[in-house]
């Protein structure tokens, strides 16, 4: 399985993991895909620091990259404090209330509190900083075009853009924008995603772009039959998130690992829900309780980015630390139903590799 | 492009056509396809007997199939005066008062009051009775596993039985009623659609039925590159409804050919929308004026079915009668995106195969 991305980043099969964990990225990386490190996790510069020197030391000298969350336009930004201040009362009473419902305890004194800030520009831009002093060889922009200036920055250092569409006039306006790859995000995907599904998102922005500007199929790609069917769509590699929640690399990740599991191994692909409760645009999680109930009649509307957030980091907090398969909020795209066992990351990238070359085969007997 | 449903069939290409033209039907078969001719539009039978003949007649002996619309449990049904008697005011009244802010204008006394009855029980069985005497080789369901003894009457017909699904469970649930081909419908598809996504159902549904039962992929196929898709996902062969409302043997359905043949070459992917206002279950349709209108605050929420299809069916013959592009009530799926000119139907088959064994080749060259 190789495409020219595979030496545009001296990979050996263009499969992209997008995933917050350093574990999973490392081993995707030694394991010939390009590991991409979630960075919106990182309230503290000092802790991504750490550990993308840690990635540094434990990817074999193999490349990966990190995946940021920057709007283009530059928003006028206050603090946390600030923008707590603009959330109703009616959604913070709906959430405190819905917790309670739901069993979610309190946190102890002290813990906590705080959301991921991940989502405000100045952060995004602070993790921007940190990695350059690392040795990414791509950075992803979960909210499409970044700022020139840091595509400019990032081009200086040799490092390759990427940036997530949903639709074709958006890849068309990230290429004018100077993004080098669009991610093309199908409806099917975890976290955030278009209506468009990717059997018709991939050809659209593939024939868009032209072939000089690669497309990583994204959204429904969890086997080797799907990355086939995604290259057969004019993929040149894909972009996989959900099935690495699944790996064994993963673990550890949070404090609700048990809950996760029980809930993601029971889930059908029908047990998604696309929704704006987890940051204010769509985006796709495990169906719960507690997504269902902001789902309810009576339950107030979500808030826009990035209000929608603070409102819920706490609840976020609070769920996790409870630990209970029923109430997860968790970004997963509808291959949650395939995710039935916790395996090693090297043993999921050789599947999906023998399965692809399988698929392939097999396509070769119906083509004559 | 063979796979086993072509010797199954005695069709050159695993290519199902749905569609409510005997034209379209016709000249997909005799280019190496299976027409299947939708039926639901026939309130008349004996109209059905004609076109059936006409069909018989214009195959060049090739096969053909057909597709009805009808639930297992046979439900109690009253005349479409007295379901009528059901129908809220307020829903008639906003359907009356959205056509005349859109500008649709009454009928001439005395025509096209008449909605169409194929969705009720009785009418679909009579369509059975009629196509049974013809040699359909293919009969498909619409709405799931037919009722058992329509199954054993087609077995003994030697006729093979399809039925749509939308989920996995729905499909293994199929197979145990006796259906021999499952077509799964993914989200992405025009007329009644699931949430889950082609990329995602189809190897769902393929690993659920197992390797003895036949799957078509449905919903997103509208070229050579989606058909390859669908078979790297493990679909045996695809069922394509939409990419036939642009073809030259379909213009003259209907009276409203013009308006729909703009509104087709005008729409993007991101164009349709999946809303109970059709039928009372989910389907998707281009994104008009009259969808839109079903979507404002302080609409009614659509009656189910049947009862939603008898509320606007004079809607529908005014909407048609209307001719305006900007308000259309058409099923497509969203790769109306693509349909950008209208062409003849042998013309179409012969770029889905060349596309086909195109992609094929490139997928050769990716695996090495």
């Amino acid at each position: 399985m190789r495409s020219p991305l595979c030496d545009a980043f001296g990979i050996d099969y263009p499969i992209f993991a997008f995933t917050p964990s350093e574990h999973v990225a490392a081993a995707v990386s030694r394991a010939g895909g390009l590991g991409v490190l979630g960075c919106v996790r990182f309230n503290d510069t000092e802790e991504l620091e750490r550990v993308l020197t840690w990635l540094d030391d434990n990817t074999d000298d193999k490349p990966y990259g990190v995946d940021i969350v920057m709007p283009m336009k530059i928003p006028t930004e206050g603090t946390s404090v600030d923008l707590k201040a603009m959330i109703p009362d009616e959604h913070i009473s709906f959430v405190e209330r819905t917790l309670l419902q739901l069993g979610v305890p309190p946190l102890p004194e002290g813990e906590g509190r705080e959301g991921v800030l991940g989502w405000l520009h100045s952060i995004a831009r602070s993790h921007l900083d940190v990695a350059l002093k690392h040795r990414p060889v791509f950075i992803a922009n979960a909210l499409g075009s970044p700022p020139k200036d840091v595509i400019d920055k990032c081009h200086e250092h040799g490092i390759k853009i990427g940036a997530l569409a949903g639709a074709a006039k958006h890849a068309l306006s990230h290429v004018e924008n100077g993004v080098d790859i669009i991610i093309a995000q199908g409806y099917e995907a975890g976290g955030h995603t278009g209506e468009v599904a990717s059997m018709v998102l991939t050809p659209d922005v593939v024939d868009a772009v032209g072939p000089d500007v690669p497309v990583l199929g994204a959204g429904g790609i969890g086997s080797g039959r799907q990355i086939a069917a995604s290259m057969a769509l004019g993929a040149q590699g894909v972009w996989m998130g959900s099935l690495w929640l699944g790996t064994e690399e993963y673990r550890g990740m949070g404090n609700n690992s048990e809950a996760w599991e029980t809930a993601f191994t029971r889930a059908t692909s029908s047990d998604t829900v696309r929704t704006r409760v987890y940051t204010g645009k769509p985006a796709r999680l495990l169906k719960t309780k507690w997504t269902e109930a902001w789902a309810e009649d009576g339950a107030p509307s979500p808030l826009p980015m990035p209000l929608q957030n603070l409102l819920v980091a706490e609840a976020h907090n609070r769920i996790s630390a409870a630990n209970d398969p029923d109430v997860i909020s968790m970004p997963v795209g509808q291959i949650v139903g395939r995710m039935n066992e916790v395996r090693p990351v090297a043993e999921v990238m050789a599947d999906l590799v023998s399965e692809f070359e399988e698929t392939v085969r097999r396509l070769d007997k119906i083509s004559g």
